[in-house]
C-alpha cells in the first residue's frame, strides 16, 4: 500500500537493523483517519471471505482491528488478553506468546464464548515480526474449531520470518507494507 | 445514556458487590457499532471544549477512545502504555497506576513528544472505579503542561469513589452510565 510506505518513510523511523518505529501514527499515538483507511483496505482484501469475527492481540492491534471490523460491516471484534483479570471468564482458550518488543512470554487468552466453530475469523495485527503473536492467535482459533480466514498485518518485517511461518502453514497473509531490511536505520521495502 | 444502561442489563453481568462484567461488548469482545454510538455521545458532550487530543489507557480504553477521536473529527489519539518496550521513546511522562481489575501497580507512560502545552486533552476510558487510572492520566497531562478538558468514561462505579476524587479536583466528568451499587449481582444505576 503506497500511502502506508510513504507514511512509514515520512513519519516512521528505522532503528538499527530490526526496529520500525511508527509510534507517531500506529501504536502509541494513532492517526485515526489513516488507520481507518488501512482498515478499509483490509476489508477490501478480505471482502469475499465471509468473515464473521475479527480477532487481534491487545494492545496495539485494537485500533486497526476496530477500523477493520467497522469497514467489514461492523463485525464483532475480540481482542486476546495477555494478563489475567478478576473479571476474566474462567473458561478460555489460551496460547503462549512471546513478544518481540516486550521481550517476555505471556499467555494470550480469549473467553471460549466469543469464538464458536461456526465463526470465520480474520486475525488483524499492527506488526508481523517472528510470528509469535500470529501463531498464538491462530492456535486459539484452532482450539475453538473455527475457520481461520487469514491474517491482515499493517507492517510485516519479512526478514524476521513470521510471514514465511504463516504461509508454509497454508494460511493467507495480507501485509499492507513489507519491510525487506533495515540498514543503518534506513528502511527498504520489498518491491 | 439509556441505551447503555439497557445494554449493560441485557448483555452485562453483576458479580458480587463490585464487578460489572461487560466483556461481551466493551472490553474483550467489542460491539463496534455500539461503541461508535458511545464515541459519538462523548463527542457531543465535549463538542464545545476545543479538544485537540484524546488520551486513554491501554488496552480496554483504546476502542472507545478511537471511536471518540473519530467522532470529534479524527483527532489524534494517544494511549498510555503500561509496560516498557524496546521501541519506547526514552523521553516520556510517567505516573504510577494501580489497576482494580488486574490487582497490580504499573507505570503508565506517554512519550513527551505526543502531548504539548498547546494541547487540550480529553481523557477517555471504559471504566471509572477508584480513579487510579484517571488520576495517572491526569498527572501525565499536567506534567505536559497541557489543558485537561475532562474525563469521559463509559461506566462509572460510583460506590468506588473515583468520580468524587475527580470532581473534587474541579475536573469535568461525563459518565455514560453510573452504577450506584451492585447487590447479589444485581446492578442498580444512579437515577
Amino acid at each position: 500500500m503506497k500511502s502506508l510506505e510513504e507514511k512509514i518513510l515520512a513519519d516512521g523511523l528505522g532503528l538499527g537493523t530490526e526496529i520500525v518505529k511508527v509510534d507517531s501514527f500506529l501504536n502509541h499515538q494513532i492517526d485515526v483517519a489513516f488507520i481507518r483507511e488501512l482498515g478499509a483496505e483490509f476489508a477490501r482484501l478480505f471482502a469475499d471471505e465471509g468473515v464473521t469475527k475479527v480477532l487481534t492481540m491487545e494492545s496495539s492491534g485494537i485500533a486497526i482491528a476496530f477500523a477493520t471490523a467497522a469497514a467489514l460491516g461492523d463485525l464483532p471484534l475480540v481482542f486476546a488478553k495477555k494478563s489475567a483479570t478478576n473479571t476474566m471468564e474462567p473458561d478460555f482458550y489460551a496460547a503462549p506468546v512471546r513478544s518481540f518488543t516486550h521481550g517476555v512470554t505471556s499467555t494470550a487468552r480469549v473467553a471460549r464464548k466469543f469464538i464458536s466453530p461456526a465463526d470465520r475469523v480474520l486475525i488483524i495485527d499492527d506488526f508481523l515480526a517472528h510470528g509469535e503473536a500470529a501463531l498464538g492467535l491462530a492456535a486459539i482459533v484452532e482450539q475453538a474449531g473455527a475457520a481461520l480466514v487469514g491474517f491482515g498485518v499493517v507492517i510485516e518485517k519479512r526478514f524476521q520470518g513470521g510471514g514465511a511461518r504463516l504461509v508454509e502453514r497454508g494460511w493467507r497473509l495480507e501485509s499492507l507494507a513489507v519491510v525487506q531490511k533495515i540498514v543503518n536505520g534506513q528502511i527498504f521495502f520489498a518491491s
